[in-house]
């Protein structure tokens, strides 16, 4: 099989803020272990593709540091957007990059910045994607097995089996928007509500086919690309075509309208690491519940809390379920419960002009 | 008059842990303002005596740290203990350097880590305490208006008027040991019952005289040290004879034995600056008494909190009377409340032999 991996590197998110930066989005981060996000997601993709059938697709912003971060990755294939179009425009750009060099290739959708535990079942079930890509003219979607009544997510509703044998592969009877929660607690009791990972298989002349029948003003605009993705008019081509690109999502514009559409249940111990209470599941934590990213800590009557503190002993006594976070210039403290209103920072210190701190 | 300063700087707490340390105790830190509370002693007292009449005592391990804190003062004015023996032989070491050369020498004793907010009071009321020294032959203690029923300080108890323009002096009727809290709510109602500050003034040989009397031993170790000091044998002396000093407080040891004795009631905004929680007065704060070190602070739904971050924006979100302490090494955080308890880390971390800590 021609596979190659695209890896959507396109956040900005503040969710991680105070280490998170605009400059300095998420996936470039090292929230756990070694490397940041997209170099872990690189290094993972190793068994399917080596560095020379990898594609990054990335805002103009960051493509300067996620070049540094991924120095075997050629600089023709971190594909920068000089404009933000969502994700149809930026999967559209890999499949035709892909169909320039190798008219077979199956790409590999997958985002720079999500954690999975068991590498193997991952790899398992992307090969077992890709091999129905290879064979059928499919858009084929990752559906994962709901661990909760989460509503932070879509849902693929899946509809008759096609391959009961692990990873079940199934027709795709709906798309669901995040629902509430009563929705939410219906669809984890149905057993046939995944979540919407934004995993995806295709072939690139296939999406480039459904392309050109539900967005027609996306498939002129990546044909007006294709002669010069790969060379040295890349970046003027970009530059001058990308930001006229329709800006809608892969999901509603394409897969929600296509007919040629399967899933393949995904249960390979995935996270989004969605704020910074995630981590609790990521780093080592003592008997109490306390984790610290570097592990270095000393907590009395102290219970539930998370530190990230830049190897720095953290010593905590009599506080409980706090996130607290040292970079070079921020000390961040909050109840971890709240994890997710970091933003709320942000946007404050946009409103005062501290752009320093954002 | 003939006044020297003699700054008591042996303290090591480990109140401030972790900007405290062995190695650079609190009167060393820079707690607020500009300067360390030693730095700020020796420049509040400028008024009253130059560099050139101020004795610093310290332990040996911090006296170069002390010399170059305080480049102003001739080096063998910095008396480094090689053991320490308490504050009675602190105390008559300083006597009997000053009447070495200056037989007329009043001693004004202050502790070097203590805060003082009215500092014209301050000066105006060691001058009548000196004034009182150099015209008779008495001990004069500062006694200051308690604030509060405080359980942390010894109190004396003034007896006779002497002299009811302010600053008043009393006779000493007795010292009492640190109350529990009944006694020092009737201390605090009977209003003669002042804070004993660790606050002296005596000539030289007045205090000499009177550990002759009640400190036998620690008077014959002066009479060996005496013709050593200031000269280039102080430190070998001090080597010498210091380790066989007594161990006693100039309390215990000299003033509850002594007959001459009168008290310096004083009122000039002093704080002994005992733990974290004591900055929450000193620092500045926004209207929800949040209080930065550094006045680096953005706090959303958060009150009371205490933060000294070395400069960093404190990000602070729902949480309410913390105090956190971000120093190269370490991250602090527990409840403003429980401030005293930061000893706790300093011993079980010496207990884990994690002594780069403390």
């Amino acid at each position: 099989m021609n596979i190659f991996s695209v890896v959507m590197a396109g956040g900005s998110g503040t969710r991680f803020w105070p280490a998170s930066r605009e400059k300095r989005p998420k996936q470039l981060l090292t929230l756990f272990g070694s490397g940041s996000l997209l170099q872990q997601t690189i290094e993972r993709l190793a068994p399917l593709t080596g560095p020379e059938r990898v594609l990054v697709v990335t805002g103009q912003s960051h493509a300067q540091a996620v070049s540094e971060q991924l120095p075997q990755v050629p600089a023709r294939q971190i594909l920068a957007e000089p404009a933000a179009r969502n994700t149809a425009a930026a999967a559209g750009l890999a499949a035709a990059w892909a169909a320039r060099h190798d008219p077979e290739a199956v790409c590999l959708v997958l985002p720079a910045d999500h954690l999975i535990t068991q590498e193997a079942l991952f790899i398992e079930t992307l090969q077992r994607a890709a091999r129905l890509a290879a064979g059928q003219d499919v858009l084929v979607t990752l559906g994962l097995t709901p661990r909760s009544a989460a509503t932070g997510f879509g849902y693929i509703e899946a509809g008759q089996v096609l391959d009961d044998a692990p990873p079940q592969i199934c027709q795709v009877k709906a798309f669901h928007e995040k629902p509430d929660l009563a929705t939410a607690e219906k669809y984890l009791a149905s057993g046939k509500h995944w979540w919407n990972s934004g995993m995806f298989a295709w072939r690139a002349e296939v999406l480039l086919k459904e392309i050109a029948e539900h967005l027609p003003g996306l498939a002129a605009g990546l044909e007006e690309l294709t002669p010069a993705l790969g060379t040295d008019q890349q970046a003027e081509a970009l530059a001058r075509v990308y930001p006229r690109l329709p800006a809608i999502s892969v999901d509603h514009g394409i897969l929600e309208k296509s007919d040629n559409l399967c899933v393949v249940r995904a249960d390979f111990g995935w996270s989004d690491v969605g704020s910074w209470e995630a981590m609790a599941e990521l780093w080592d934590a003592d008997a109490e519940g306390n984790a610290s990213q570097s592990g270095n800590l000393l907590a009395i009557e102290a219970s539930g809390n998370l530190v990230s503190a830049q190897g720095r002993l953290a010593a905590l006594l009599g506080v409980k379920d706090l996130v607290a976070v040292v970079t070079d210039d921020v000390l961040l403290i909050l109840p971890k419960s709240r994890s997710q209103e970091v933003k709320r920072f942000v946007e404050l210190l946009k409103d005062n002009g501290e752009d320093q701190y954002t």
